[in-house]
């Protein structure tokens, strides 16, 4: 860590969509310190510096919520938002031109499918435990997974079919291709019964996973105790109830 | 309409979120083609030329849902991106260095509420129809109203605050201002009774919709044939039932 590097604030221990930002980090070998991470390992909270920030009245544009990006005196929040400013900062794959938007489409897609994958356990209202509305939960999986998961994992598939390289914009990994990973490993989570039934029709997608696990930088980055594990406090949950047929 | 005009595929006749990206047409003068719009007025279906450019082989990069934007042989999708895209295209005020992150982060957020107000009367599946879902609707209504309209609106109120200028970004209207006014009038449709209740503390955000509904290109598109009224196949949709206290 050096005083030039980013400060990321994300609730701790949800890997939730702070996840995708880490994997940018990690992957472009940026230097991050995780606040939310060290306040806890301090013995601290991990949520209480999240809300500290959010209240930060001296940034010049407050952040929503987190994940939140420090970057000198900027906060920038969304995150498909910070993906996009990291690679533009570094130069990194979808970060000009034609690209800047590929890449952004297909990671706000991959966020939308993120959200929906959220509201499966919280259909009814993020103020309320899933144990408050596990009825309206059941309804929603349930079309989550009939209809929504094969129409946005085939979608994908028909995007890397028509791209015809290794990653959705070519030879590079991009933002898109990590947040990629990070879905289908989260909805693996929540849903194995129903990706085993979908997955083989997904080869492609597939294949940029496998890709991306094998990229040195993640490969190391997934073995650290930096890697936080999908757990139900999170936006990717596992309640057998909820992936039953 | 000349042939470098840009062609903008929304179902017909939905506002919904197409109506975020004709604001920002209208309000750069730049030339498009509403094309479901202008399938329908000549007789056809203002649904089936969307279906067939989502099924486009030729598209370099398919999209997964409209508002589409064809520009030459690319077809852009997203909302967000669209506009990010147009600002950065054409040097639009939110395209450079950090108000291109600024604007970006608040036409996320915009989308988020969007998303949720759309939420409000599909809790459980876009599959089904309203009548199939209105306990639930019943319920996600409550909470949105309660506790998301005013958390989302006091932030866009702190985040003028903060700026202290007539609009986000400064002077110049961004995409995003153009986006507020969208939001704060689709939530003024559905919900008008709650609306009223939460206004009186938005005093920035209403100066904000009333600057950009003065814009005389803004003024002029609205008081046009070209503006598509609420209703209730869109995503900002009023049932009374949903409005009640």
């Amino acid at each position: 860590m050096t005083d030039s590097a980013y400060e990321l604030y994300y609730w701790h221990p949800l890997p939730g969509r702070g996840e995708f930002v880490r994997l940018l980090l990690e992957q472009a070998v940026l230097p991050y310190r995780d606040v939310a991470r060290a306040a806890h390992a301090e013995g601290g909270s991990g949520v209480d510096v999240v809300l500290d920030i959010l209240k930060d009245a001296n940034a010049p544009v407050p952040p929503f919520a987190p994940p939140i990006l420090k970057s000198g005196e900027h906060l920038i929040a969304q995150t498909a938002n910070i993906c996009q400013f990291l690679a533009r900062k570094h130069d990194l794959p979808g970060s000009e031109d034609i690209e800047a938007a590929i890449a952004l489409q297909l990671q706000l897609t991959i966020m939308d499918v993120t959200a929906e994958a959220h509201d499966t356990h919280h259909p009814v209202s993020v103020a309320l435990r899933y144990e408050e509305q596990r009825d309206a939960a059941r309804e929603r999986s349930a079309a989550f997974k009939q209809d929504r998961i094969p129409k946005f994992m085939r979608y994908f598939e028909r995007v890397l079919e028509r791209s015809g390289h290794p990653f959705f914009l070519g030879d590079e990994v991009c933002y898109a291709d990590l947040s990629l990973f990070q879905l289908v490993e989260g909805l693996r989570y929540a849903f194995p019964n129903r990706m085993k039934e979908v997955e083989p029709d997904l080869g492609r997608v597939r294949a940029v996973v496998e890709r991306v696990s094998s990229l040195p930088r993640v490969a190391a980055y997934l073995a650290s105790d930096r890697r936080l594990s999908f757990n139900e406090h999170g936006i990717f949950r596992h309640y057998p109830e909820l992936d039953e047929a």
